[in-house]
């Protein structure tokens, strides 16, 4: 399943999320349909997010030009992401919603104020917030995908569950370079501990990650 | 000829740049022998010349997102701009040539001096200093196809011309959007003869702009 699906989507006894995502918490099963209230908000949020992805990978390319290993892998995540960008902006201009700018969550934010400043750990948890960004957006288009009565918008979030997933452990792959593996695995829980608290934080906006 | 080659390449009675290209003067015939004296050199700028060009585009999402006209073909060039530093990171790891900093050019810094401050001016002339740095990148990577004994080089060179005409008539385009076809026009004059005065300035880098 994995590489097609994030997840393995709700069962009869649950929602079960696939370990290999290493989120700390599923989502709260009522969160896709409070953020399906307002789609239009909901797919301005999602190209606001794929271009943000984009940029985060293109930063950490002129950020670190002195590790090689990383270079060709950010550079095609941020490509990946920059098509998603644009099929969201296709899906916007089809429903005559114009892309604007717009009060963001402050998920990305929170996450990163976590990042610790001396190197290697600055990058580390950056990349390792990268990782549990994909992962939850992962996880969240599934179910976005399972609630919305929208067959188009249900196919496309469909389409980018195994970007997402892959995208998910090119960054884990990319910290494994630069720590050990335990030591990874420690800080990625810490961090996916934390990721759970801000999500949990409440928030009023219609948003991919609120 | 023009989409696959950006310029008409050496006659019998000189170098012919192609008028579709916009640039105020050819390159002088001997650059090419001295930028290949250094190969290596010469190879890692052409990787941080694709990375910064991928760059520019990706900040220009960020900077006018109420400009939804430019969005998509931003992130189409972006994605192009990736592709191609992927590949010289390619050509790079296959030649030993560690990827690193390295003392930049100062052409596009000089040429991004002459952008005036109030918009939309500055958006046009940012605009119009890509779609001349993708002229000349054009117009160079032809000579340097010409000029290399490199088989490879040549016919890597050769791969990317017809995009970088491309991305240099659609940032025309966009500025196109945002002022009169003449105000473009006579603008793009002035910044395409401050663009040649930049290039004649004394410089021992070897470089794709120097």
């Amino acid at each position: 399943m994995h590489g097609r699906q994030c997840t393995t989507g709700p069962t009869a006894t649950g929602y079960t999320p696939d370990p290999m995502l290493n989120l700390a918490a599923p989502t709260d099963p009522s969160w896709a349909r409070r953020a399906l209230a307002d789609p239009a908000e909901l797919l301005l949020d999602h190209a606001h997010c794929e271009k943000k992805a984009a940029g985060v990978a293109v930063r950490l390319l002129f950020q670190y030009p002195q590790h090689g290993f990383m270079l060709a892998p950010l550079s095609r995540i941020a490509r990946d992401e920059l098509a998603h960008f644009e099929q969201v902006l296709t899906l916007l201009e089809a429903r005559d919603i114009a892309f604007q700018r717009q009060r963001p969550s402050p998920y990305a934010g929170r996450l990163r104020t976590l990042v610790r400043a001396p190197e290697p750990e600055r990058l580390v948890d950056l990349l390792l917030c990268c990782a549990l960004i994909e992962a939850r957006s992962c996880e969240r288009m599934q179910h976005l995908a399972e609630a919305t009565e929208d067959v188009e918008l249900a196919e496309f979030y469909r389409s980018l569950l195994a970007d997402e997933a892959r995208h998910h452990g090119v960054y884990l792959e990319l910290a494994r370079r630069l720590a050990s593996a335990d030591a990874v695995r420690v800080r990625l829980a810490e961090l996916a501990a934390h990721e759970v608290a801000i999500l949990a934080e409440p928030s009023t906006l219609c948003r991919m990650h609120t």
